[in-house]
């Protein structure tokens, strides 16, 4: 990558401030960034950096006034923090994109069809009817199963699994080691305590615009006909399990390790801890927050931000903990009371 | 799959109430099915549904009196679930058996033994002196290491890995990224605060009928002629954690993100949910049930349910945290009571 | 392998009672072993197993004098337990380190070095400019991204995936199905409560003498430049997940399913159990100490041992459960003290 100050400034629609021709190679931080670097400026505690930045230009809010002098050129904008992710973005494309091409030896079944610009890496498997869109890349060691269906400008990293009747919109982003479409854990108890495998025989549908974590796992639906589904812009962390049937509404956002049971349904813009637990068969409400390692254990409501195991109110929680941390003290407290009370001259009369 | 509803019958020893030619091509909910579906019927509460499924047939128990119209011929059988999970079970082999035969390039080392009817997917790697027997599925990126064995009618997917020495028996199905056999997590601390890394030499042992999640981890026994342990029939759900030595009993089923640590034994018929913590070196008694998110730190009694960190029984734990929920509220209360108490004339007085 | 006990002796720096020229094959626990191997002895309580051990030497210490006739030959060392460790290793090396050559067909990009000794194992895909050290393996489905670095005598073990731009020391062990380096979860929330994905720039810096869990994940710094770090000695156990920018100090140790989020820094020497969360942005100072399962929410002090979420002392966690298992009691034992009090003649006349 190498453009220009002015390049840039109107890739982001922003006014430059300095040397317009000055050459940009880099993005970096404007504590750490060197010449030749760009960076940003948008929280204020950040400002005394930018009076002895090392970076070539700084993309700074429109309303912004130095108190000091500068050494660094500025692009002014509405919002650095956003026009910087444009740029993060943008490099991205550049580096990962150079990726296409088939390497070989890689695998591809019968009657599976590719789109343009597409990379297949090396060891990489394709089933038979599958269908992958353009620009699609599938990294070494991917498994993409039969009747498998992939979006454009979507990414497999290397290792994934996809298994048969997979559905993955377009450009998400699926991490490596991550399975999707496993069985789900469903078992028929017997009259002799062992249990009969229940096959399953639904898929996985993930909409668009999702990123899910490396290791992350996602189950099939039981019934034929039936999906897991992810709703567009749903981000999942990484070492997620998602069981059998779990829907996840739109630009919900799920942390590290945590685990949703079967038939759970997941509303829209929820943003869920790391290591939560969900029960099975609940509904978790639009905009419902789920702190850390909670255990969501019934139906929530919309908005609510809970915590604790089984889940509550996350001030309760608080509250309740604040006081279990002087439980010792609270008994020690009750006892001389208690002792007190027995020992009154007037409640020993009254007895 | 195209059967007749009699065909069924027959295959299920159960009695057709109705078109015995009709002709079953699928599978599906009461609710949902399609015209050429079969479905059951065994909970009660969906009896309404039966009135107006669009299946073809429905297995339905022996002792079912329709209080109206049917639409659809039945199957009538003692157990209709279970009759369904069979139903199940032979669509399922017929879909996932039409694997077989061997796909280029695909790996095998010196002297490994395979039986017949066994599919090898493109850059599956079979180690050297590894035995497999009839009708198993090797599937694409699955690595099996030197000495491996594997018995009839076992299902390895795609990118499981088996370190060398594992040993699983028949009729198991090993879901993808599932790691069986890597080194315990054992280290001999030195004078200096580092640790040396104690050499894993045992394996990982597994019987019949047991079903292993995705991207579950086994680890190894740490001496030689030691192993690992899952009895007959032992279920894991997705990323469970079982560490070196561990020994899980029969029909027990652990659900996922559960941890067990070193040299743990579980007994048979145990239930543990998901996200639970089995501290090392422990018993867990037959039939002991734990719920989600427990932490286990000593020996269980057989039958024990258990809940909360660490792990108490469930009455208790529900109990305890029912008063937790109101900490705050007993906490005033007893400062009420203190400062009445404190305020008694006759306490005065007393003093 | 097949040595004599005197060579094992003076392998180990130790002295031989016994017959020195009997030959050794095998290692083995004194209560199990068996003719040709040898065991050791270091807890006291195992003592009475040497009196009727079958192995054909055991490892003791300097100072130990035998209460009856022994079967076996003595080396006597400083301590058998280390020395024991120092067997263990070879005999594993001996194993391990069989693994040589290229298998066909593996996968090398443009630019990329090998050194000495190296194994490849069949479809494992080293990209472009990758530095790969002596005597280092790689085994099958191994994915080393661009620019990867591995120092010498480093395992890699089949289906490790490394994104590009990592770098792992010498002496480190990475087991199955590991990803590391992978996009940490960051992203932009927008003004219509979808996120754009902060792509994630920087990469994973491993020290020497690391060992990491089967389906462990680390993902790779945030900016350009920055790192995610593991200084040398530290183990990681299986399914642990490190976010992007995390430090582990020299010699920590982390148990399996552990989470750490974003940015925080842990100090060396530190063991933190499994199951244990630690929130983003916080420091852990050296030689903290974590229970299972503990969710850490602030900085810790230099030698801190806590438990419990959020995380407090554990000691003070212990004291507070040991009352919170008793909560409904003491609560019934507060409801019979406002009985008694608010029942008290005196004090119904002092309203």
């Amino acid at each position: 990558m190498e453009f220009t100050v002015s390049q840039i400034a109107e890739l982001l629609g922003g006014k430059v401030e300095g040397n317009g021709d000055d050459k940009i190679k880099m993005l970096g931080k404007i504590q750490e960034a060197k010449a030749g670097e760009i960076s940003f400026l948008s929280n204020p505690k950040y400002e005394p950096h930018i009076y002895d930045t090392k970076a070539t230009a700084v993309i700074v809010s429109k309303g912004f006034s130095p108190k000091k002098k500068l050494n660094t050129s500025l692009i002014l904008v509405d919002d650095p923090y956003s026009s910087f992710t444009v740029l993060l973005e943008e490099y991205h494309k550049f580096i990962t994109f150079q990726k296409s091409g088939v390497e070989d030896p890689s695998f591809i079944g019968e009657n599976s069809k590719v789109g343009i610009d597409v990379y297949r890496g090396a060891f990489s498997y394709i089933g038979s009817n599958v269908k992958i869109g353009d620009n699609v890349k599938i990294y070494p060691h991917a498994y993409v199963g039969d009747n498998v269906e992939i979006g454009d400008n979507t990414i497999i990293n290397a290792g994934v699994k996809l298994y048969a009747n997979t559905k993955i919109g377009h450009h998400c982003v699926i991490h490596s080691g991550c399975v999707i479409g496993s069985d789900g854990f469903g078992f028929a108890p017997q009259a002799d305590g062992s249990y009969k495998t229940i096959p399953q025989m639904g898929n996985v549908v993930i909409g668009n615009y999702v990123d899910i974590g490396s290791n992350t796992v996602i189950d099939c639906a039981t019934f034929h006909g039936d999906s897991t589904k992810l709703e567009d812009g749903v981000k999942l962390d990484n070492l997620v399990q998602l069981a059998h049937n779990v829907k996840v509404g739109k630009h919900t956002v799920i942390a590290a390790q945590t685990g949703v049971s079967g038939s759970t349904t997941i509303g829209k813009y929820c943003v869920i801890a790391g290591q939560v637990g969900i029960i099975g068969h609940v509904n978790i409400a639009d905009k419902t927050s789920i702190g850390a390692q909670a255990g969501v254990s019934k139906d929530t409501a919309s908005g609510s931000k809970l915590w604790g195991t089984p889940a509550i109110d996350v001030m309760k929680y608080q509250r309740s903990y604040a006081v279990y941390k002087n439980l010792p003290d609270l008994n020690f407290r009750l006892k001389q009371l208690e002792e007190k009370v027995l020992n009154l001259p007037t409640f020993r009369e009254s007895e």
